[in-house]
């Protein structure tokens, strides 16, 4: 138990390394770290189970800083702790190019950063994911293996943003009691008092959503143990209202927005330096408040040991292992091979969407760690199979989240899931609502990881509900997206094969644009290559001649280019017909690939369901495209084809056109 | 008064001409028609103010349908109330293409549809903006001309999206006591029963942010009825919780999720017309009842007249016209010709978001009508003027709305600002975080409307805050939107033309992209036309003879293009540089000028410091393109650039290099 004075001493370490590390780099957020330094002390000094030696044990309790901008609390606690990749040297080159300590947490960076944030609400809502995938995670390997806590700190702008509502009530609903929110509540923004835009009664509104929800005075440190320790022994999550000053101590500054996101400059740090009493240079942390910092450190290696040796004797050590580490088990090879020769035989002729189930349903009967859900589309996103039943708080131990309609929430809920370690999270929307799911799927891309969103009713295919349902340029805006990969099979074996591939990538994650319509099976024959790995490739060569028309589609339009290859070559036109189910492999292929593919056919023909962009790069600029050029209709998927002019027809006789050289 | 009896009779109207509707087009929701029959009933025959004949009314208390998916219930009411361009045969032609009754409501395509919704808690969202522009426009204009309600009806979907909770804790900061929401609380969502995955006390979360909030039987008119009235004269906004049942007389499906989003099918049908004792065949409604609703169509018409005398005999009536009619006052030609004659003069060396707040100083002091705000970035945005002063709950004679950290509730709201009427508004974030408004940005391009993006931060110039802040493909994902102009203006006299193009187009909404970072005045000397209102133009021509290298940049890399101009014009190879600050409106230019635009030069090269997605239709598949491929990094503008080979001496040494034939 430290004293109150060793408290305050290390608190103040956190404040000092944070103003001049902020200082020093010119630019960063100082207030959020000088008000927190005390939440931050008690729990990393009390209650946190971690170990900066092995900074990536399970079954460590999770610390997210949601508000992101108050980096330099998260790094000055890992310095401080121990952790061997952040020294005092990383400290001085916050925010420099190539520096470990970015100017947000950056997942990767360095040990003890769980997520990437910075965006608001983004950790707060990964939260749900964390505490979730433990409770699964337990009810998969019992408590000896994994019984922990996730911990966050947001701030007001967390609160604010939308997606924190998604998360809040999907934690709530879930009863997920392991999840303790601390909340900045320091009642300012960067305009100014909060009071300039919000009157939320936040501790109203989290008990509104399930929530255990207090205030307590956030820069007393027996207030702040005293909270956490109520809410690890609740049957619900809680939050924590932590009252602090933005900036404290800073002479003129503190509890105003001039502490917010500025270097305080040497007036104030000076000022600073008075107030606490604290006389060593910057960067220099007097070697009493270091040694206590580190012997905090050094609190989690026993219990770690004692874990380890628990692993060591248990029969699940193996398949713990593979999962946490993400491994794949040995043999999907073999399975989905299975399942394409069968493909190959029944021919079916059914909506991707429906392939999507059908190829989820032989993954999830191999793999155990996938965790589907839909938010709130489960019948439409086919995402539920026989193994997956319902997660609920009496019953962690099954397969299946029913999200709500909360696309971001998922999203975010997912990035958690698939950061806490064990599991492979996939989860279904409408492709038009990929809008209102993107930044979490943004992040999914920065941090690598692998997490699957199966986006159905991907283009004016879905008919009737029209425009504001109707996709056409979500596919672009999201090959837009750096490291995320666009999937879009053009049948039920494509399926197949783009399923495994988004399984096999794990630093990427993958979008499936699925269809609501039926396709015809086009694979007809067992091919043992999963062809759909490099992106693209020649599923009907030219007859009677070199090819004069190279048609190039993705999904359910490789239907209407084979028609349109029966047509021209009726007409005496070699025409060879390229499936492109996904752009990103295809670009990351080598020259000779990309060349081979795309051919030397006179005439280029892009067919998608969509606007153009992202096709010349395919097609060329002088490449006709067959696609859309503005925003769908309302009307049946027969009416919405031949009225937007995407059909086998149109497509061959542009091109006949231009072979004529018109 | 209606007896109970009629007003059964007249609520059954809209549940049979709904769920006939939904089975001729076999495609539909009946059940939330079903369900809020009596709730509409009563709003439209005891409480709403409107006139069929006169739907335009500025007066009308406006009805915002935000489960859209319930668009029958709306069309019926539009039909049986006698609006004009609703007849039966658009009731009859539900769904098909070409119909005014389109499968979720849109705006436009019928008078009385006030916003396009569909996906889920836009349209609560947009009625922020709604009821916020009525208290707006009353300030300026008075009770006599302005004094309406915003009634809303939204469904557990609306309630769930995060977007909800940013849209209800503004209205309840804002205190928009006309703002009455009706929440059709079915306990049914489409996976099931909302208890699935929400637990939700939504009174209480409601009461939380500063709402009155009741219970009520939302199938007892004198219930419904009561609760109106009380909320109309609160000083808070109210949310009616409303029990209902979905579907609600269909035998075997009502209060099931099976009567939510499909036909009901014939027997069920057969079911409800015994249930309801209504023998009428498929759109036929019963000459009394047909007779009662038009009756109460016609209550308005009084009112109407009355509120046209006032507008008549007021002095205001020329200017409440224009801006209802989204006018530009006369003469801002002339005022942004000469604020473009002073840049000429001052070159002004300024970042763009700050030529930006210079342009706007000079508009908000010519039009009265633009509403700016900011989701809490206001001193990083530069979005206030000497003209805007706070919005309160005390004072909404402003022109100013601190939105608070809420981007997608901001950008809602904006639409509904200007679907109401009388406001042009714009709205501020970084443009990082245009990914949490893009729902509602999507809508605002799909109806047409004229809001303004205000989007400062637009690329890795922005530094250290890192890529979680770096928009990368943000550019390419947004332009890939169908209507809606994207502007990336080069210094301040393209800001100024830029902001006039985005306020003289009523019809398309305008993300402004603006740096952080300082540019140089680049447009020195004055010239009367808009150039950019073009699209893209020639910045600097090629000296020496015919261009042998066009580069074509915008934004913050004009000013590298001109670099490189310089150093490849001291090579000797002489070079032109376009300044490209709007793809839309160059694509729209006619074949000549575009071609001219793009030149002849053996080598094109495009440099954005975004990713080059959509750059091909400039520069050609072969062009080179000098940007981003991946993700930017926390560190300087001056790391950061060169680190990501955006120099000018990059790009002339691979225009070079091109030039030798490597």
């Amino acid at each position: 138990m430290v004293s109150r004075e060793q408290h305050d001493r290390m608190a103040n370490a956190i404040r000092f390394l944070s103003m001049d590390a902020v200082e020093k780099a010119n630019s960063g957020h100082p207030g959020l770290p000088m008000g927190c330094a005390d939440i931050a002390t008690v729990l990393f000094t009390r209650f946190l189970k971690f170990d900066p030696k092995a900074p990536h044990w399970a079954d460590r309790d999770r610390f997210i800083l949601s508000a992101g901008h108050g980096s330099m609390l998260l790094y000055s606690l890992l310095y401080l702790t121990g952790y061997e990749d952040m020294t005092i040297d990383d400290i001085k080159n916050f925010r420099q190019l190539g520096a470990r300590t970015a100017g947000h947490p950056e997942y990767g960076h360095a040990a003890g950063i769980e997520t990437t944030t910075g965006p608001l609400g983004q950790g707060i809502a990964n939260s749900v994911g964390f505490a979730l995938g433990e409770r699964i995670m337990n009810a998969a390997f019992g408590n000896d293996l994994v019984d922990h806590y996730t911990y966050v700190l947001c701030g007001d702008g967390c609160l604010m943003e939308g997606v924190s509502q998604e998360a809040i009530s999907l934690a709530g609903h879930l009863k997920l009691n392991k999840l303790i929110v601390f909340w900045d509540n320091n009642n300012i923004s960067i305009d100014g008092p909060v009071s300039l835009a919000d009157n939320t009664d936040q501790v109203a509104r989290f008990q509104a959503s399930g929530w255990n929800a207090t205030h307590i005075d956030g820069m007393d440190p027996e207030a702040i143990a005293y909270a956490i320790e109520a809410a690890r022994h609740s049957d619900k999550p809680t939050m924590i209202a932590c009252k602090t000053t933005i900036g404290f101590g800073a002479p003129t500054k503190a509890g105003t927005n001039k502490a917010h996101g500025s270097p305080l400059g040497a007036e104030e740090i000076a000022g600073a330096r008075k107030f606490f009493n604290w006389s060593d240079a910057p960067f220099e942390i007097p070697a009493d408040v270091l040694a206590a910092w580190r012997e905090a450190g050094k609190a989690g290696s026993k219990p770690r040991a004692e874990w380890e040796g628990r692993l060591a004797k248990s029969d699940k050590k193996a398949e713990f292992e593979r999962r946490m580490d993400g491994k794949l088990l040995p043999g999907l090879d073999k399975v989905i091979a299975d399942y394409k020769k069968k493909l190959a035989a029944d021919k079916p002729k059914v909506a991707t969407r429906k392939s999507s189930e059908m190829a989820l349903e032989v993954i999830n009967g191999f793999l155990p760690e996938t965790i589907g859900g839909s938010a709130d589309l489960t019948g439409s996103n086919n995402t539920k199979t026989s193994q997956t039943k319902n997660i609920t708080p009496d019953d962690y131990g099954q397969r299946y989240v029913h999200y709500g309609i909360r696309e971001h929430g998922m999203a975010a809920a997912m990035s958690g899931l698939t950061l806490h370690g064990g599991i492979i999270p996939y989860g279904g929307t409408f492709m038009c609502f990929t809008d209102y799911a993107r930044p979490s799927m943004r992040l999914a891309s920065l941090m690598g990881i692998r997490s699957i969103y199966v986006m159905t009713h991907d283009s004016i295919g879905l008919g009737e509900d029209g425009p504001t349902h109707q996709p056409v340029e979500h596919l672009a805006a999201l090959r837009a997206i750096p490291n995320h990969n666009v999937f879009r099979p053009a049948d039920a074996t494509e399926t197949a094969e783009c399923w495994q591939l988004a399984l096999e990538n794990q630093k990427t994650p993958s979008t499936l644009a699925l269809t609501r319509q039926n396709l015809p099976a086009l694979r007809t024959e067992f091919v043992a290559e999963n062809l759909c790995a490099k992106g693209a490739y020649e599923l009907a060569s030219a007859e009677g001649g070199e090819a004069e028309v190279s048609i190039f589609a993705t999904g359910s339009e490789v239907e209407i280019a084979l028609g349109a290859r029966k047509l021209l070559q009726e007409k005496g036109h070699p025409t060879r017909v390229v499936s492109v189910p996904c752009f990103e492999l295809f670009f990351a292929q080598d020259k000779a690939y990309r060349e081979k593919i795309l051919g030397k056919a006179r005439v280029k023909v892009g067919i998608e369901a969509a606007i153009r962009q992202g096709w010349d790069e395919i097609i060329g600029t002088e490449g006709i495209f067959v696609g859309m050029t503005g925003f769908g209709a309302s009307g049946t998927i027969e009416q919405l084809y031949p009225h937007f002019g995407i059909t086998a027809e149109a497509a061959a006789k542009a091109a006949q056109a231009r072979l004529a050289g018109k």
